[in-house]
């Protein structure tokens, strides 16, 4: 099969991407793919452009990492609207110097994904060009029409919590990027280093949407606004209160930083609260509802981390109690250079 | 407003595309829009890459152009479906020294014929990165789930029709290429010089997906198969004919050409096959239903140009009556250098 066809690459697809699935009327090949809605039920979308040089770079990322990631980034986003994950569509771009081997992996850690996801992947879109892979995928959802998780009802006194651990995929990023050269442990009470190193490369390179937790907290309506974590834990934090109109303070000594023996040149804190990609869910629960809300879904922790507060902007206290203004600012898909 | 932060480009997309439209439940600004799908509807899904230096130029395509055709390529896939289009997401990738004037004008192109269309924006990606820009349109409509027109539903017999005109978007490129310059009027019976210039200007810059039509034969039940002339007449008729397990034969005299006033150093009859971009529909219909066909919904022409037969491939009729193959080949996105 040669990939300078487009009939011949749809073929190609078509042997990778089962069409029938439930809920799919029509799959991959035709001009439009047509699914059935779940009745009663919403219909949440989402598009996520992954491009090379910006998202990833072919010689820190394995291709399976590359197509993983970028489904992860759109799952992550209906986890964090309470969504059921259904449906992906996938438009690719790559330059003619593309090895048929490296697409092949890319399309496996999509399709991997997607399989344990119970997501159908659907259609999409291809073009041979000059210039970054670049990787937009769509990914469509169904939701209880009054449970979705928006970013605006955060309301005063509510509790914050995040799922998962924080800083984990930047860590990753970072051994990537230094080989793991620098890493020293410095204590391993529950992680050794090593151990810490495959959590962290893991993270980075395979990070989990956290669609079931997603959809326990909107189906049980105990969140009243969530968000994911894809740019750092301070900077979407900011976009949850912005969004509610509302401040929050954070307790430092309650955020699941990376462990200590992952100790890097990198302060742990910091990690925890910049770091982006964790693709963890920061939500908060009303006082009245914390009671209900179970310590992890699915073997996801839920870390409560800080409360909802009047005003605006964020509040960080450290550990011997004092505050300080925690600035939203983290990893923005427009500035940063991974 | 900059560019720059996503935040601040998010708020000023907020503001072009109104939040409020009906079956919206969320727009623009949180992790996924939500959408109510229409009752005892499916929905149809499709996604469209236009990427810079295949599918546009900048010093050939005012910006305007580029949003409107980007869309126009996604609405088509709808359009041949039969499918009411509803909503759309876009996905841009842009170098940091892209304008702002720029920027908005394309959103611009994108934003009226969304209107025109009845779509609602909803959503998208943004990402500054090095390289060709590039707009990934995700269009959703729905869909009466037994009567959506398909690929693969041709049978022996039927009816071949297209709709509109064909050859005009490529003729239309050829005059943006040569400034018009090398443009010689034969004939004018009907449409003078400068009249066919600015329609295959139109064709090529702002062409009309053919939603109307697509429904009227959708919901009506008259047409067997269908798909978008994307990539030009021939190719797309095979690949409806790959998909349906038949042939077909076209009549060249009932092809309805870029008029003689057009007359290039390009063959009109080429344009009318090969060139790729007009969005039409081309359909079948049993010829049981053919006499409830009209000859145009809303103002668009339907020409009968061909059958269906028994076998493989496509054959040409030529006016002297004699029969020729006709190769399935056009405008391929993987090859194509516009």
């Amino acid at each position: 099969v040669s990939f300078r066809d487009e009939d011949q690459f749809v073929r190609w697809l078509q042997q990778r991407w089962p069409r029938r699935a439930p809920g799919v009327s029509l799959g991959v090949g035709d001009d439009a793919a047509i699914v059935r809605p779940a009745r009663r039920r919403d219909v949440a979308l989402t598009t996520d452009l992954s491009v090379e040089g910006v998202h990833f770079h072919r010689d820190l990322h394995p291709p399976r990492a590359v197509g993983h990631r970028a489904l992860a980034r759109a799952l992550s986003d209906l986890a964090a609207m309470g969504a059921r994950a259904r449906f992906a569509l996938l438009s690719i771009a790559f330059p003619p110097s593309t090895s048929r081997a490296w697409l092949s992996a890319v399309y496996d850690g999509i399709g991997a994904l997607a399989r344990r996801s119970d997501v159908a992947l659907i259609g999409g879109d291809t073009t041979v060009a000059e210039g970054p892979v670049s990787l937009d995928v769509v990914a469509v959802g169904d939701v209880n029409p009054s449970s979705a998780l928006r970013r605006d009802g955060a309301r005063l006194g509510d509790l914050l919590y995040v799922t998962g651990r924080l800083g984990m995929a930047a860590l990753g990023l970072e051994l990537l990027r230094t080989e793991s050269g620098r890493v020293q442990a410095r204590s391993s009470r529950r992680h050794g280093r090593s151990e810490v190193r495959t959590l962290a490369l893991n993270a980075h390179l395979f990070p989990e949407p956290r669609l079931s937790a997603g959809r326990y907290l909107a189906e049980r309506r105990l969140a009243s606004a969530a968000i994911d974590a894809s740019d750092g834990f301070a900077r979407d934090l900011g976009r949850l209160c912005a969004a509610s109109g509302c401040a929050a303070a954070v307790y430092e000594d309650r955020l699941p930083c990376p462990p200590a023996a992952a100790a890097t040149r990198l302060d742990r804190v910091e990690l925890a609260l910049r770091g982006g990609e964790d693709y963890e869910l920061i939500f908060t629960v009303p006082p009245s509802k914390a009671r209900r809300l179970p310590k992890s879904v699915g073997g996801v922790p839920f870390h409560e981390v800080g409360e909802i507060r009047r005003g605006r902007g964020l509040r960080l206290i450290r550990v011997d109690g004092r505050e300080a203004a925690l600035s939203p600012h983290g990893y923005d898909h427009f500035r940063r250079s991974t």
